[in-house]
């Protein structure tokens, strides 16, 4: 069994915004010699969230629109008495930081419209870090 | 190391509707010989989630119409100038279309009142596409 | 290949009630001989959901307040004509009870504002099981 690492470094311009990173999951594993296994894209902010779904830009506003319609910014959250983006946590703790794939025959498994996003919650900021993880054999 | 693949294709009947897919996992598992692992239940569209609870008729309504009032269909979406399934692709996005499981002793880990479900949210479709993967030695 | 699980079993005591089970994981890691894989934290429980993310008090009372204002108890819910906890069914049916971690160089990679968290969504209870599992090589 082998595991490989891959560290994406990204800069969101938004407060709010998708940034399609299924590129740089599936450089990571064509790159690799692992053939069957899994692939975790972790995300190591508690104000990200790593989701899946498809790269359209109608779509993009509407997902970007919609966390913050759900979470809504300001609303006396206790959290803002330390900080200033509670519905940054409560959106990246609900939704999940995380998104887990299988590696077959040497290839990311997905969907026809699954691509892979970091969705920036508490934006804009200068850098944010997504470990891509391969294992397998 | 070993890894294991299985895909099961289900038709779905409703626009929103749970499918218990916990038999089809479970089969796979122990068909295999994979003793101690994990098991990755990954469905291939962007308009399906996977959900884990108690198959209990009442709940599998409430969680078909929690989805629809949550995710509400026609509400003005971007997404619905390309398709009409900009809720689908939203309640997929949030909720996830994969979820993962220990594999102990060759058994599938779960609890007593935690099942398996395809939650369909763009059907009804001839051909949903389920991948489950074991992985593990 | 390796694996390795540990059972954390936990009491609650309030009906809504965040756990920090961080120190847990953390000794399961450390104490294993896995270098590199993954670490998948798995909640055997159909009302509860694992959660990550900052540990400071204000926002854990924001998580427990915003999953009961999404998943509102008696609410006419059809699972509480044969049990009354519909809202925590729902509510880890789309939270998910279980999140996964990379495992590099034997630490579990989190980021500095990612504690691991039990969220009890029908307590309180005696007796909450959490698995550890640890697998990689």
């Amino acid at each position: 069994m082998k595991a490989s690492f891959k560290e994406v470094e990204l800069s969101t311009r938004s407060r709010v915004e998708l940034i399609d990173i299924t590129r740089q999951v599936e450089e990571h594993v064509d790159q690799g010699s692992i053939r069957n296994g899994v692939c975790l894209v972790y995300s190591l902010h508690s104000t990200t969230a790593i989701v899946v779904n498809e790269h359209e830009n109608g779509l993009l506003l509407d997902i970007a629109n919609k966390v913050q319609e759900d979470f809504p910014r300001g609303r006396g959250w206790r959290h803002d008495e330390v900080d200033s983006n509670a519905e940054a946590h409560l959106a990246s703790s609900f939704i999940a930081a995380s998104r887990i794939f299988p590696i077959r025959e040497g290839r990311l498994v997905r969907g026809t419209w699954q691509n892979i996003f970091l969705l920036e919650l508490d934006g804009p900021r200068s850098a944010r870090h997504i470990v891509i993880e391969v294992l397998g054999e």
